[in-house]
């Protein structure tokens, strides 16, 4: 696929088909996400690959009721639960080195976008659920402190329509020059 | 350009040349970024675009003396600085919504890695510049209070020859199945 159709035409897929992902698959998509830049290459992420059903039904549970991501992580074949190790990313002798505490978001986001345009590559889809109970989900993948679960995103084959995407802003609105506007 | 080779050979560039990027290019690099995802499509991201050199000059000095990015900013023909507004991303009416606070670096960095690469299949550089003294660069760059300043990214035409890649750890190291192991 061509870097831009991906870039342009990556869609969150919440309707999954049950069919299983090849485990050739899974590997190109999990060898390209490893290639994700991070601070100071500390790489603080770690992926628990869940397919259990009974464990991905209980991590479904951790989501609330009205959660459309719900059922897709039941549905779906597998769900990458995205950790991040916190001390390492932004954080130098156990001090944070800027006014923006530790930077493990910031680089478990970079793991996980890079991750998502690789599957979509393949023909996968993905969804980033960052709203469930995180202490909850620690405690089903039986994550340690110091280590924060930070999503839970399905991954597998979409199925049905494709909604259209959701508006984004126009450049007029965020992009400036320069400066910051007044206001 | 396709994606794999997009995704597996982008590199950090710290070495610019001065030519200045044309504004066709400038623009599909900022419309493309545009597309990446947040938290339900709260875009809580900002860009200010810098091309004047004495602010610059003036951002590069909130570097570190030793920051090997703090030439790059001046050399490359503009510096993305990417902004996070608070109290969007993973926050509903003022309260976190997580564990996890607010999520504005998690969707910056989306913003971020998607702009990095549309950048490279156009031929262009960047580099995550997240190290330096982000209140001065906000006061440079006249950001309000609840704006946050989080990357100075300078994005130009890469010269000289790129160092090898950092190593990466092998899957073995960070993916796990089912449930985090016992150390």
């Amino acid at each position: 696929m061509d870097l831009f159709e991906a870039l342009t035409t990556r869609r969150s897929v919440r309707k999954y088909g049950p069919d299983p992902i090849p485990d050739e698959q899974l590997e190109r998509v999990l060898e390209t996400a490893r290639l994700a830049p991070s601070w100071a290459n500390t790489q603080c992420w770690e992926i628990i690959v869940v397919k259990d059903p009974d464990t991905k039904k209980k991590l479904s549970d951790t989501l609330s009721e009205h959660n459309p991501a719900r059922k897709a992580m039941v549905e779906a074949p597998m769900v990458i639960a995205a950790l991040g190790k916190k001390g390492l990313a932004g954080v130098k002798g156990g001090i944070p080195a800027t006014k923006l505490g530790d930077w493990f978001m910031f680089d478990v986001a970079l793991l996980l976008h890079q991750l998502s345009l690789a599957a979509w590559g393949l023909g996968l889809g993905t969804v980033h659920v960052g709203l469930f109970d995180h202490d909850a989900a620690a405690g089903i993948l039986d994550v340690p402190e110091g280590v924060e679960v930070v999503e839970l995103m399905p991954l597998g084959k979409p199925i049905g329509p494709a909604k259209p995407a959701p508006a984004r802003k126009p450049l007029s609105e965020f992009v400036f020059s320069e400066k910051y506007p007044k206001k």
